[in-house]
């Protein structure tokens, strides 16, 4: 049985993982027999009102937040190690642009949040597969830039441009495709870059998760 | 197309609706192609850390914590009618206990929020189909009890107990399985009364999602 990690950077899609793009993957991978790790950074974010879209003013830990998607305890980033992994999946939400890394401010200039990008860049250099949905490819061009990753990120040309000059090469996908970047072990989907349904970006996270657990098991 | 309520009664199992039966829910409604009116009562509540299980000393706003499941807007449920909907959905979590209803404190005795009774009363009266899922059915068995619900709640006999004297008859399901009350149009699974996974549940709440619209279908 393949232990696969969800990386979570809270509970709702502006301040934290995209709640449904979250739960799918945690559905796909219980389906297929997974057993999961659901992990985040330890930080404090300021939360925005969902019904507003404004910022709240109110201080929300993205670790405690997150144990409300994995309806329990979620652990710190800093103490999972690679070997304790077969795979890492991402999902999206602007927590994986605003707390998992700073791309939502400073594009492709910007730094992964220490935790997470150790673990990524351990990932990759075991060669165990990645997957990131939704905006959360941005996170692996900033943390493997170096390595000229293959990633969605939706159809908007500002942002596939940022993924660009951070070393990514940007691959146009519709909603119910994934793209597999063979020689990084990475596989992404636009998910809610494109929309516009639940159910239409469940079927490109379906496969996502289906290619992720591929790969543990030809590895 | 038939357009579905979902009640929500915040965000995170333990003071609000369960993340995984809620986006379920609106999964597989999406994929059937109902329209979806996402709606909750007007309330404050005390947050709870989910991480800890304690309550954190934070309010938090019901309708604005359910913006995170719904991405945007929640109705509040004192302005939705029954004429507005062809059925009403309440998925689970300790918030259908302790926000729809207080069930979880004062069990039989127990009320229903006003405009949380007002609305269901109002789609049991026109006949329309209402679906129930984990502790969910106890917010009906508070407000439709003088008819007699057959209701699922899982295999706790307290609960089940506590559901009977309210005036509602208990019936064991499986958590792959329905109970369909065709006098009263109420459809009900366990979900995570008795998981164990996310997976499991699924199979209930795809089952309970079908049965409610081939209700509204057959009307």
């Amino acid at each position: 049985m393949a232990t696969i990690g969800v990386m979570l950077s809270g509970c709702g899609v502006l301040d934290g993982s995209e709640i449904h793009e979250a739960t799918l993957t945690l559905y796909f991978l219980n389906k297929a027999g997974a057993k999961v790790v659901c992990l985040a950074p330890e930080m404090d974010v300021e939360a925005v009102n969902h019904a507003t879209k404004a910022p709240s003013g109110q201080k929300r830990n993205v670790r405690v937040e997150a144990a409300r998607l994995a309806r329990g305890p979620v652990a710190d980033a800093a103490e999972v190690r690679a070997a304790d992994l077969d795979g890492l999946i991402l999902p999206g939400g602007f927590g994986a642009a605003k707390n998992l890394c700073d791309f939502a401010i400073n594009g492709a200039k910007g730094t992964v949040f220490p935790s997470v990008a150790a673990l990524i860049r351990a990932m990759h250099a075991a060669g165990k597969p990645i997957g990131a949905i939704c905006i959360a490819p941005a996170v692996l061009a900033l943390a493997l830039g170096e390595f000229f990753p293959e990633l969605t990120i939706g159809d908007d040309p500002g942002t596939a441009q940022a993924l660009e000059v951070a070393g990514a090469r940007h691959v146009v996908r519709a909603v119910d495709e994934i793209q597999v970047d063979a020689k990084n072990n990475l596989v992404t989907t636009p998910a809610y870059m494109l929309g516009p349904g639940i159910a239409d970006i469940a079927k490109g996270i379906e496969k996502l998760v289906d290619a992720v657990l591929a790969r543990v098991k030809a590895a």
